[in-house]
């Protein structure tokens, strides 16, 4: 007997016979002799709903309380996920995060599990109940509700994995796994069977939406094996996984991009000791997280800062650079949201040479310019204008021989 | 300094406009000197789309289960509030049932609350925040979450104001106070200025819905001053208070009518001892709530049984009754969900003969048949049909002159 995590997303709960969908599935695993414990998102929507009423009372809302409301939405879905159940014949029994103690630190709307009580859940499970937990909240430890972010809920599931050992933790979407990259954009962008947690984690946070960055790096800390699947068929999706239980040895796994980040620059910044952390202390004392950091060769004692940051926390982050431009003397502030960073991965970097300069001359080949860089032992992104992003994609995916195997005309 | 606590119900806080509008009045009791904690119920409709949702899963879902659902419609309402209210400038923090340790029994969808933690609401006021309370929800010993049934955000209210002895609690709501009876039926129901708590309980039990009766109850036990006003208006409501302090004696204070319930008959019923709580014990077994009982006159050794029960419950009593029925050897059992019960309410009546020998006279002067009459100290009620409601309302209210002094054209 197994004991199975299985994640279902707001797509897969978006309405009622979706969510009926979902009990029947549910059902089925427990009937094959498993135990079992369901994590789920607010349906599709839902979580727009609301910040949207925020939204209408003020710009910019109380993170607490912008907390306590976004987590509505979860309640309503295992509410009615647990009546589902029910209704099929099976015990089960719902918990908020305050319920099972999923305890975060109290960085509100980004907050980070520390610790979970797996007791009450274990009981439950000993009663012979399926357990529904709502994904994306927790508790800090004055009690107060905290969210996980966007796509937290994989974060809960993994963690919840971890917490209780679970055989594996199975995270339904509503596409068929992991792939080489974006299928709408590439249509041979091929499935992969298994992929390595440090190379999903960079896919994660480069952009492929498919499981959320901090559920990897749970996953990778605790040797959680994620199934990704798709919630409307019984295929085989995608196993994440450790690496050196990888079977095939490629050099390049995917190629990502993500449009979320704007390029802010700084300009003619007196280039003196101590400069960047007059910079970016104030960015980070703001909460909020700078990406890709380039800073130009210094000329007449001035040189150009530009780095990244995600799009929604852009205004945010000029109005820090403001203050900070005056008190260091600096020239101005010129911003850039037109911009992508497009990225390929992969393990197998780590053991060949000249992958970097491949990815460059492929993008030069085609005269996309390349506006930033930034590398990792098995990734290499590029920022790039925004008008290039499918075409960057479709030349990397096929320079790197990413696609289905294609049987030629002749 | 006075601690107040003030309530606003669903049609109060139904638009975000309105929202902001509540913000106003808070901030301004705030800026007149006085502490303040503030419950709130859910936006009006919102906890009709909940039930709405949760019926498409399942006809009878699982109590449990329904009330992790509906409670978020306060918890979503507080969010709004809270930031409405910091946006006006003031703190704000917002409380659920758990934090705050709401306990209640495990009577899920009609709990009743057992104690209130009142440190953390102290502390907080201490540090001059506003504290935005979600009614209606509490947990359980188990850490459940309950609810307190409809219009349950009032007995928090009184509870909370009961825990820190406030000052007053004033419920706002869509009607200027207490009426003297419905004024959709009687253009001249008059407000009242104040009323006893006594009063206020058998008219709240008797289908007026300006509040919950069982935050009457609170109220009263624990000598908590009630002001109930309209939200719109600056105008001084109706004071629920002591009997001692109301200056005004009259014999009858108002004239009310309840269409919630039904009634239920069981024909030919053997009249052995024991025989009525063969009938009632599993009722109540059922968490059925049983308003008016009569038993004919017994005839040969049979006798009728009638009762009334809340419409809703009706179909579950039934049920129960069948069972009963094969058991006691009883001929038949019928319904009539097309009854209304009638009332005049009024502490005079303990001093007044005659009040009884009036009510039945009037209906009879109108040809109206009265099926079944319930008497308490200080309150009439008669069962009749449903057709006779604005008709039997007005001629008491007239007979009793509750109206509106009017002045006559001679």
């Amino acid at each position: 007997m197994a004991l199975i995590i299985q994640k279902y997303g707001g797509t897969s709960v978006a309405t009622i016979d979706k969510i009926k969908h979902v009990a029947k599935k549910v059902v089925e695993t427990k009937k094959a002799g498993n135990d079992l414990i369901v994590v789920v998102s607010a349906m599709a929507g839902e979580t727009d709903r609301l910040i949207e009423l925020a939204h209408q009372i003020v710009a910019r809302p109380d993170e607490r309380e912008y907390d306590v409301m976004v987590s509505t939405g979860e309640q309503v879905s295992i509410a009615l996920l647990s009546m589902a159940i029910q209704d099929l014949g099976c015990k089960a029994v719902s918990f908020l995060g305050f319920q099972i103690k999923i305890v975060t630190n109290s960085d509100f709307s980004k907050a980070r599990i520390l610790n979970i009580d797996s007791e009450k859940i274990t009981n439950e499970l000993r009663n012979g109940s399926i357990i529904v937990i709502a994904g994306f909240q927790g508790i800090d430890e004055q009690g107060n509700i905290t969210t996980l972010g966007r796509g937290g809920s994989d974060t809960t599931a993994v963690a919840v994995a971890a917490a209780l050992k679970a055989d594996v933790c199975e995270i339904y979407t509503d596409v068929e796994g992991v792939y080489t990259t974006d299928p709408t954009i590439c249509a041979n962008a091929r499935k992969l069977e298994r992929i390595s947690y440090d190379e999903m984690l960079e896919m994660a946070s480069l952009g492929a939406k498919v499981l959320h960055t901090r559920s990897v790096e749970f996953a990778k800390k605790y040797s959680v094996p994620i199934h990704v699947r798709y919630t409307f068929s019984q295929n085989t999706g995608t196993l994440v996984t450790k690496e050196d239980e990888i079977m095939e040895k490629v050099i390049v796994s995917g190629v990502t991009y993500n449009k979320d980040e704007a390029k802010i620059t700084i300009v003619k910044v007196p280039d003196k000791p101590g400069i960047a952390s007059k910079i970016f202390k104030p960015i980070s004392e703001a909460n909020i997280n700078v990406d890709m950091v380039i800073q130009n060769v210094s000329e007449d004692g001035f040189t150009d800062v530009t780095f990244t940051v995600s799009k929604s926390e852009c205004k945010k982050a000029l109005e820090v650079i403001k203050g900070v431009v005056q008190e260091i003397g600096a020239a101005d502030v010129r911003y850039d949201k037109d911009i992508v960073k497009v990225s390929i991965v992969g393990v197998g970097m780590r053991s060949h040479a000249g992958v970097a300069a491949k990815m460059f001359t492929v993008l030069a080949d085609e005269g996309i310019n390349i506006m930033m860089i930034s590398t990792s032992e098995i990734k290499i992104s590029c920022v790039i204008n925004a008008k290039y992003t499918e075409l960057a994609v479709r030349v990397l995916h096929d320079a790197f021989e990413l696609g289905e195997h294609m049987v030629s005309e002749e």
